[in-house]
Formats: structure tokens, C-alpha cells, sequence
């Protein structure tokens, strides 16, 4: 299960094997673009590495976050939507189903809250994955917790 | 050149040869995808659409209408946003270059006014290409806009 957390300058990526009896982190990451480059040339580097990830990592699905429209920042969104559009694009070309999780169900399965912070949700997924370290950047503990909720709801 | 009005419904796509006298239209139409495919499914088929066309026409520049962040419909120019990455993504992977164009510069480029309805703009692209009959649906006309004021620009 391949959690994404899409995002333009930064796109969090976290693969959680559920074959074990607890689920164990198989790989986590980030992919990240210059941010002086074209948005085509972006795009085009998220495609190229997240279709990297899913020939390596070969998940039998992938978990997004669900895009909403309202959103504070609707420049940020319609930004992020480009980015989207190249990792489910990938994903389709791989032949990965999709899977689309609300923000706010991944956060209450997670931590209880809907509303969780950042923080709340880095600490709830080392402690959920036992890690020895606080997942870091935001976007790898985001990414995480979409292939854990993801994982536990199938 | 090659402009691009892009839609998750419908994109058109409209091809203008500037080599001659007069801009001429090389190629025009719309790629549609099935509404009840999933999101990935649908961005994938505009992706491999566009990737034949790029292929085919070999345009030096790809000219795309740019998004606002204002919309009235969020959630539509959300969705438009995935279609448009991977529009971007196909133009990047065949070494096109993209221009972004606002919306209101193609529409005072073409009738004079940057709030020019659909209509009017199908009549001025009928009467700039010297067109028998008026193009349709407006997404072509649009796109033949983009790529006329792209063009004129250059």
C-alpha cells in the first residue's frame, strides 16, 4: 500500500507492507522539485520519479488525499491538482488502482481528530509504525498515515 | 502552434500553421472521456490522446490557457487542474515547449473585449480563420483562440 501526500514544491510518499502481522514501513520518502523550473518540467519530475517508485515498490494500490474545493489557499490547490494529475496518471499507466481518502478520515482514524496538527500526526505515526524517529518532513508522516488508513479500511 | 482549452469533460485543441500569408487552421477538435471512468482513467486518456496529437502535428509551442485561482466553480477548476498537468506532462515528455496564456488577453486579443461570451468568441474565430461554418463546440473555438493570440504574440 503506497500512501501519497501530493504536492507541488514537496510530495510525501510512504509504503506500508500490511503482509506481516503488524504493519511495518517498507519505504518513505519525499520527491521534490526546483522550484526555478517550468511547471511542465515539475510535473514531468514528480511523473518520472513517483512511476520509479511504483516499478520498484510495485503497491497493489495506491492512497491519495482527496482534493476539496474549499480550500483557503485555491491558488496552492489548483497548483497541487496539476501534481495530482501527474501521480494518478502514473499510477493508471502502472496499471495501480487509486484509492482517494478524505484528509480529515485519515487524521481521525489516526489520532482520534479530525482536525489533528501536523505534529499531532507525526507522533501518532511513529508511535502507530514504532519508528525510532519522528517521521520527517510533515509529508512522509501525511503520506504514511493515508497507506495506514487506507490499508486498515480495506 | 498548438492551443489547448482544457477540460476533464472535453478538451479542444486547435492547430494553427503561421508559415503561410495568412494563420491557417492545420487541425482542430476535441478529446472527450467517459464521465463514468474513474479520475485516473480519464487523465490518463487525455494524456494519451494528446501525447498521438503532439506526435502527429509537431508543433513548436504548446499554447494553454491559464488557470485563476478565482473561480466560481472550485471543485471544477480543481478537477480541470488534474486534466491540465497531464496536458503539460505530454508537452514536456515531447520536448514542446508550453505557453500560458490569461483567458482575458485571448479574448480582447480576439473581439476586443476580456469578457467576450462564447458566442462571440466562436464568431471571431470563423471570421479570423476565414472558417465556412462556426466552430464547435466553443472549446475548439477557444482553443483556436489560444493559439491564434499565441501566435500574434510571439
Amino acid at each position: 500500500m503506497l500512501g501519497i501526500d501530493p504536492g507541488l514544491n514537496i510530495t510525501g510518499y510512504g509504503c506500508v507492507d500490511f503482509g506481516r502481522r503488524e504493519p511495518a514501513v517498507a519505504e518513505a520518502g519525499t520527491i521534490r522539485t526546483d522550484a526555478k523550473a517550468t511547471l511542465a518540467r515539475r510535473i514531468a519530475q514528480i511523473h518520472a520519479d513517483l512511476a520509479e517508485l511504483l516499478a520498484e515498490l510495485k503497491p497493489d494500490l495506491v492512497a491519495i488525499e482527496q482534493l476539496y474545493a474549499h480550500y483557503k489557499h485555491p491558488r496552492t490547490a489548483i497548483l497541487m491538482a496539476h501534481a495530482r494529475g501527474a501521480i494518478m496518471l502514473a499510477a493508471e499507466q502502472a496499471g495501480v488502482p487509486v484509492r482517494n481518502l478524505p484528509a480529515t478520515m485519515v487524521k481521525k482514524s489516526l489520532t482520534g481528530n479530525g482536525h489533528a496538527s501536523k505534529r499531532q500526526m507525526q507522533l501518532a505515526i511513529q508511535s502507530a509504525c514504532r519508528l525510532a524517529e519522528l517521521p520527517s518532513p510533515p509529508d512522509v508522516a501525511d503520506a504514511l498515515a493515508i497507506a495506514l488508513c487506507a490499508g486498515r479500511r480495506r
